[in-house]
């Protein structure tokens, strides 16, 4: 098997997790932190709990931190194209808002509308601009507190990040981004300057406050090496390094290698998908791990390990422990066939999209209060 | 004798400026070309008229544009440091100065204040921010029209700014700013960016206006490289190709290589000198082509060809062509002696000086008038 590539930039191939706490040098997610989490939040996200967040880098710091008093705010962000949001974006998001919530934090949302502009060679400015207002639909569209939760734009916000932005780059080689990143000599300029604009949100708070505010930032693991870049750099800059949350990959509707991508459109749910077209994507396209006919399925049983359908359930869809279980068991027994398992799914689904979409109609009216007014 | 370096982040050597005209690709300012310039200015500034600006990209077109009724607008700048402004700096503000009130055309004078900052390891991002500010007070004591001139300052209008510099930086690789500037993989990634922002302000009012306007850069010719990268840029944006105004570099007062430098503080006369230290730095540092005895130069007489005090009479403070022309007569057969020739400068100098840092005083009560608004 081909080894897995995870960059910011490209992530293929089947992804071995265990394998990339070691080369990526975070730490594991296990069970004592998450204790230590509970303490503080009395419930787990199932994100947690299933450890679709699997790793970390500095948690128990940031807690210590909380516990002497000195709050935290979370980070993520969002790089705006033509293509849509999908299910796969909504996971540290949907974290977020939760940490949010049980942490009573402020949450700074970046929408970085030069990045893929930047990375890619067909997408004009005005889409990532006109992609970006979307994207603050489904941000918002997630429950996010507005009187705690500042969007930046970086285009629009330039104007106080980029000074920051230029603290960073001074300290960052070509030779590091290169390593990082794998970039070239025919990269642009523009590219290879930009992790330094996506390290601003993790200290720009501290520096309008004045104080050293630690931050959390919860982001899928293909993003670590911006922040294994800028961690490097915000101590000599006087704040402290970033803690930080990593996901796995919510895998594509066409098997588990990879992850789901938006420019694959077989591949992904998108929030905007009507029930029939997630119907048909989740009949047509689901990674089965069922057998090949229905009497074979009920004599030998299927692997939910690689069923996509058990997977999304599991990752995202089916809160509820036991009845999770069940699912597994039957599906395994063989008892649940592949098309009942795809039903519950797609029911689950169109659940939360039809609240999702309704949620997203009413934030077109509220995204004025979320953008950043310094 | 070593070959000259003529880059925006080195000028070193004996520059041979009929060979750069070569290298660079740029034009001869010829007296064709001039006369041309007269004819809409009726005089030609000193600079002109004596070669200090030698060189040029693009000016028949652009006056072809003006004859047809399409005005050009006027952009150079400064990127500040701790060192003060030196007379050497003046050069293209004053022609610029002189351009605007001939052509009765806008001025966009840029502050990049992360420039220096980048470039400099020791140089604070304060530094560079207190000195944007003094060198603002040199550049309105130059009397531009406050209703026509507009002060970008990179960090503080970086909302504008960035956007489109990204644009910029898109079209440009590494191996691009690679071989114009000198870089290397060590070279930090802010400083790789850098050119897309100096490129921004010759066609951000065509952005603003929505409409493509000419412009004119009058600058030293060790910035070429940076519009030599951005003119290509620019028609692949949509937009005119600057046209380009080189100055030779007045040479340090130490000798004829090399250009002035703020950072070689007897090499340079700063607009803040008092007339003590004028006098001072001429007497003591100001290179000369005279001979070693009085009685020697008498007899033999001296080469204001080398002769730094002759050379800064010629290229900025004797605008009289007859009594330039005398000094360079008795200089050179020994009857005007080194000292002599001194003193004319020092007056000069201290005359000009005089004005200058009075009109500098009451320019700090302008300074808003002239930073942008959008």
């Amino acid at each position: 098997m081909k080894k897995a590539v995870v960059t910011p930039y490209e992530v293929k191939g089947q992804v071995d997790y265990g394998k990339l706490i070691k080369e990526f040098g975070v730490s594991e997610l296990n069970n004592k932190l998450l204790e230590r989490i509970k303490k503080h939040t009395k419930e787990l996200h199932l994100f947690l709990r299933r450890k679709v967040f699997f790793a970390h880098r500095d948690l128990n710091w940031l807690l210590d931190e909380y516990e002497k008093g000195n709050k935290f705010f979370l980070y993520t962000g969002r790089a705006s194209s033509t293509e849509g949001v999908h299910l796969g974006h909504l996971m540290p998001w949907i974290l977020c808002q939760w940490l949010q919530e049980k942490f009573n934090v402020e949450m700074w949302f970046q929408f970085p509308d030069e990045e893929k502009f930047l990375y890619k060679k067909n997408l004009t400015l005005r889409d990532t601009e006109q992609g970006t207002l979307k994207d603050m639909l489904d941000t918002i569209a997630l429950g996010f507190d507005a009187r705690k939760t500042k969007f930046l734009v970086d285009t629009k916000h330039a104007d106080l990040m980029y000074r920051e932005a230029c603290k960073v780059a001074k300290k960052i080689t070509f030779s590091t981004v290169k390593a990082s990143f794998g970039f070239n000599e025919t990269t642009n300029i523009g590219s290879i300057f930009y992790t330094s604009m996506q390290a601003v949100p993790a200290f720009l708070p501290s520096v309008l406050k004045g104080k050293n505010i630690p931050c959390l930032i919860p982001l899928g693991i293909d993003q670590d090496p911006h922040f294994r870049v800028s961690r490097d750099v915000m101590p000599k800059l006087g704040f402290y390094k970033p803690a930080i949350l990593h996901s796995v990959f919510l895998p594509p509707l066409t098997g588990m290698g990879g992850k789901m991508s938006a420019s694959k459109k077989e591949s992904a749910i998108y929030t905007t998908d009507s029930p029939r077209q997630v119907e048909n994507k989740i009949r047509k396209y689901a990674f089965s791990g069922g057998q090949a006919t229905l009497s074979e399925h009920k004599k030998k049983g299927g692997n939910p390990d690689i069923d996509v359908s058990y997977q999304y359930l599991k990752m995202f869809f089916e809160p509820d422990d036991k009845k999770l279980q069940q699912i597994y068991d039957t599906y395994k027994s063989g008892e649940l066939s592949t098309a009942e398992i795809k039903e519950i799914l797609i029911e689950k689904i169109n659940k939360f999209l039809k609240a999702h979409q309704q949620a997203r109609k009413k934030a077109s009216k509220q995204v004025d209060k979320f953008i950043f007014k310094n």
